[in-house]
């Protein structure tokens, strides 16, 4: 076996073990007293419960896709959609396992000091960010060496491992979706009812929601976060390994080159989670960002050995008319790590206390409810610029480095560091829920400050971690798409073989002139525009049924707001479960049917020469609008969030004042945008490509 | 001289003539009591002073176009720039003259009759909507009937004709989006203050905002549409003319059709006006409708012998492979007339109180300002689905009629209509002003009914106008594309000529594989969420500097709140004026100056091939999002405004609720949303376009 192949296999293992390493190690600490295990214990139900009902509804709709696969496209493309979706679920699973027992564990930490309980929330956020990497490295590694080895090639090469995407895009976007509106819809009608009729704090026992709203956190910034970038980084890896195949007629070097990225990052981000150490000036983010900056310096120049090693520094490849080296990829791996750090930089300019966006939020919340939203709507849109931007100068440079295989590999490089960036988001849950424990378990206040203080930087890094997830995300579907124009090139050049006889007298023209690309991009830019109202309204309507079973708590359980009665925790935990799988199904099934739908309607209307176009540009158009959706919700929604706290620090008259409530305002808009609609737009995104690559397989077989 | 030319210009001069009948008669009303009077005369003083000190200031910015443009493309286009400058200007500041006199006619009226308040009301719109379409095609029509007989032809008469769209572009951006800083930052800031803090009712004589307010109501929704839809009509008419003579080679007859259609549909226009008659069931809505539908099926009627007379029905033309009759193009005609049926439809589907969406804002009013802001912006982000869908059917049936020729086609016939649509609109204002000199003369009650009666129908007519303005901007935007392609495949093509060496060695090449495609789509995409940031944010700063000026007057004169102490009016509205004028300029320069640096970044980093793909590229990336933006945010804002009357009218525990209250913070937010920013992406993605096909023509030159 070459290098290519067994070293990836080898990192996804070690990534693994660190995983139970750091898992054992969150789990041997002190989980505190009874009551702060019986808390933990109601949140572990509550999110196991979910989990098992949620996989099972995501687990009829797998095995439907299961047969339809198998029976269009045969065995092994059906089993490598089965490989995708069963250990993106087993990463998420896995990962809120140690997720929702690292919680109370944190909380008894901070009791200690500030520097323990970041130990054990940093370790619990690696064990779910390895897992993530791990998982997805070995997966694609795993079933591309059995293919190849059981002399599988071109086509059903191909099939097999899109189809592996498709599975983990399925866990995704189910994941991401239900997560996000059980999460939304407990925080919302947590807060509605207790905050502001009932006049109680955030996190207090006798809401009888509080346990639903530390579940959400797990389900769905842990859990949905898990599945996302499981999910972008098996779909990147895939569609490189895709074009490689293309570009490079099956050269498996050039195939193994993106896991061998892969593979070395995995490495780097372990070593990363050892720099994450407080220094004396107690500064957490810094502590965080420690931890980045050695994982992305280290990447870089392991970076260097990796491509001499693989496929050569002066090795000469050509692409069309381009020509470039092995020195070209690697300073497309580069780009990628570059464009990493801006959009991380960029996200925490628009979403900390720190800035202008934020603070001209607080200061608008003087005048108003109105103010307030109208300054986060302003502040959500100005957000796109810079990452546009951002993605545009990535694109061009790595383009003109070498060729469209130069941005994937700058995008496979990108999210190579996955790792190291889902454990600073999965830390966030953690503490969040830390501070719920120590609320609820009335511990010393001192606790909750010290979690407080650690839940404050959890929200900037979810923010971060979500700029860079839609940022990977907008180039992985373009790697995406130009699969799907080189793969259709490819049939209508080969349509006089029997197999792809469909695609004869089909015409490939992708013009902006041509008005069916115009009517692509238009379908397309409406995708995201619609899930978006989808999510958000889901939102609305499980906030409102939380609300109404809190009232009727309120109103017929005798002595609740005494402390004396005690609240039906799982009532609002299963209301909510219940309501978030059903509303998550009709949008996830958008992505999955309209380009179905699309291709064969526009065939009827203008033939396949006109649906191949539309559906072409639809995948544009859903990047192009997708992109501005997704980051202008989840900055402008962490924006709203941060505002919020930035008042309650004191500023614009602080905690219980008119700005403050105009600030909650605020926060609740952003909820939805930020947790639901903005991160369920990624998988969308890849969804739709991925049916359209898909849809080619099944015309071409 | 031809028909095609003496014809336009004589239906352009008989609207005028209707619109000076028009005029004469409201004017000729009575114009009630004294105190009436005075306030109106205080509107009308504020209205006049705000338009003058926009028109210098915009006078400026052309002044120096002027000359650029005549230093890089001659006299005669610049001479085309300034007529459409200029009678832009003219048809908003007669068209507003009409409307500051008309309101005070429209209440006295009022307190007649429903019937004779209706009366006044849409025919001082009616002025407004004539004069914009008479104007802007006397302007179209007669430069080119004075460039033909003055013997030029060719580039020369595409650039001049461009040029004079540019011109009305500018009016437009700038009367837009300063008109729309005025009236919403007068809106918001009365409410804030008035409203919320002190507790006195809309349009209450004691509020020093008050005036302000309804100058606003004037100088954007009047003087600004009137502007836009100038802008749009003349700017779709040149296109069409310019691609007429690129597909066609110079026929006259080709370019003087788009002029026949304006013609004749400004005669159906004007007897349209006659079927606006209250029926027994005293319907206003459906007396306005009346008016629409007959100028509608009129139009459908009238476009068969002016197609059959102008090029013969059987007469067939060729683009391309593409072969089709006159009458495919009376069909294209046909389908713009259907699409605007349909885009009324749909918009008023969203923004009615009658239906779904309204009512899902008013309900989610219950549980606070939280959720009735999620609900309005997930309807906002709904209703861009159905307008889409409409316009990609408009788009593929006319083109499959008559290739990209019937696109254009299809979108002059949409704006033939654009007289009796923007009476429609400009209706509005009036009754609303109306209104407020009611509620601050003290006139009876019944009057004030009335005058509501009349505003609501207003509410829903302004936003059916805007869903149309958009479509109708969306789709003229894409021949104005079409035309910057044929345009640019033209200079290739004739590289050698000296005049053309500039594009010697360029390649076209406009597919979406192209990675300078897809950073253009992305680049174009952001300028609509650029812009609208920009106008939000305008509107906060203007809002918070009348709340300060109101309450200065609140604590400095004395017995204001008694009604003995007289607030000082003029100093908000000059206020407002100052902030209006100076926040319109930086957000107006974005699509003046974005194609210009990008082409000369891209050209720079990519050379020219590659700069010519971004910026065409930017194009349609521009009108992509530009289309979701605008469509949401004005439909999103009609909503939200209409969930607030929904309310008042005793829904969800009618006014004074903290339903209410939340359904207040809705329309705030929805306010800078419709009015602002949505409305003034019309011209923002024209403005794109016109200037990238200047600079076409400044480098073939």
């Amino acid at each position: 076996m070459s290098v290519e192949l067994w070293m990836p296999i080898v990192c996804g293992i070690i990534a693994l073990a660190y995983g139970a390493y750091a898992g054992r190690s969150v789990l041997s600490s002190d989980a505190g007293t009874a009551r702060m295990q019986e808390i933990a214990a109601a949140i572990q139900e509550g999110a196991t419960a979910y989990l098992n009902r949620q996989y099972m509804t995501i687990g009829i709709v797998g095995i439907v896709i299961v047969v339809i696969l198998f029976l269009l496209l045969g065995l092994k493309v059906a089993i490598g959609f089965l490989i995708g979706a069963v250990l993106s679920g087993l990463a998420g699973f896995i990962g809120m396992h140690v997720s929702v027992r690292a919680n109370v564990r944190t909380a008894q930490a901070a009791s200690k000091s500030l520097k323990e309980g970041l130990d054990v929330s940093f370790k619990a956020g690696a064990v779910t960010g390895l897992l993530v990497v791990g998982l997805a490295l070995l997966a694609v590694a795993g079933y591309y060496a059995y293919l190849v080895s059981s002399g599988v090639e071109g086509r059903g090469l191909i099939d097999s491992l899109v189809a592996l995407s498709l599975g983990a895009s399925l866990i995704s976007i189910f994941a991401r979706l239900g997560g996000g509106i059980f999460t939304k819809g407990a925080d919302v009608g947590a807060d509605l009812v207790g905050k502001v009729e009932a006049g109680i704090p955030e996190d207090d026992p006798r809401n009888p929601a509080v346990i639903a709203d530390n579940v959400g956190d797990n389900v769905g910034d842990c859990a949905g976060m898990a599945a996302d970038l499981f999910e972008t980084y098996a779909v990147t890896v895939v569609a490189t390994m895709v074009l490689g195949s293309i570009y490079f007629a099956g050269d498996t070097v050039l195939m193994g080159y993106p896991l061998m990225i892969g593979a070395v990052c995995i490495l780097t981000s372990i070593i990363g989670t050892f720099f994450v150490k407080l220094g004396s000036s107690n500064n957490i983010m810094g502590a965080l960002y420690k931890g980045f900056l050695a994982s992305t310096i280290l990447s870089a120049f392991a970076l260097w050995p990796v491509t001499d090693m693989t496929i050569g520094m002066d090795t000469v490849f050509t692409i069309g008319t381009k020509e470039f080296t092995g020195m070209s990829l690697f300073l497309c791996g580069l780009v990628g790590l570059v464009v990493t750090g801006l959009l991380i930089w960029i996200t925490e300019y628009y979403t900390s206390t720190e800035y202008r966006p934020v603070r001209s939020i607080a200061a608008a919340s003087e005048t108003g409810h109105g103010t307030n939203v109208i300054q986060g709507l302003a502040v959500s849109m100005e957000a796109t610029a810079v990452p546009a931007i951002i993605i545009c100068a990535g694109i061009i440079v790595s383009y003109n480095l070498a060729a469209l295989f130069g941005i994937a590999i700058a995008v496979t490089t990108m999210l190579a560091l996955a790792g190291m960036i889902v454990a600073l988001d999965a830390y966030g849950p953690v503490t969040d829920n830390a501070g719920g424990i120590a609320e609820m378990a009335e511990m010393d206040e001192e606790v909750r400050k010290t979690t407080d203080a650690l839940d404050a930087v959890g929200n900037t890094t979810k923010a971060v971690t979500k700029g860079y997830a839609i940022g990977s995300a907008g180039l992985g579907a373009l790697v995406l798409f130009a699969a799907y124009t080189e793969d259709l090139a490819f049939f209508i050049k080969n349509a006089s073989e029997t197999q792809f006889s469909f695609f004869q007298g089909v015409t490939l023209d992708f013009s902006l002139q041509n008005p069916y690309i115009v009517v692509g991009l238009i379908l397309g830019g409406l995708l995201p525009y619609l899930f978006g109202a989808m999510g958000m309204m889901a939102v609305g309507r499980a906030a409102g049924s939380v609300v109404r079973e809190v009232r009727r708590q309120f109103k017929e359980i005798p002595g609740i707001m005494e402390g004396t009665g005690k609240p039906d925790y799982g009532r609002a935990v299963d209301l909510l479960t219940k309501a978030a799988i059903k509303e998550m199904i009709i949008p996830s099934l958008l992505p999955l049917l309209a380009p179905i739908v699309v291709f064969f309607v526009m065939m009827f209307i203008g033939g396949k020469s006109a649906a191949f176009a539309t559906v072409g540009a639809m995948l544009l158009g859903v990047i192009v609008t997708g992109l501005f959706v997704a980051v202008s919700m989840t900055a402008g929604g962490g924006a709203w969030d941060n505002a919020k706290k930035y008042i309650e620090d004191g500023n614009h008259g602080g905690k219980g004042t008119d700005a403050h409530a105009a600030a909650v305002t605020g926060d609740t808009v952003g909820d939805p945008y930020k947790d639901t609609a903005g991160p369920a737009v990624n998988p969308m995104i890849k969804i739709t490509n991925i049916i359209a690559l898909l849809l080619l397989a099944v015309m071409a077989h």
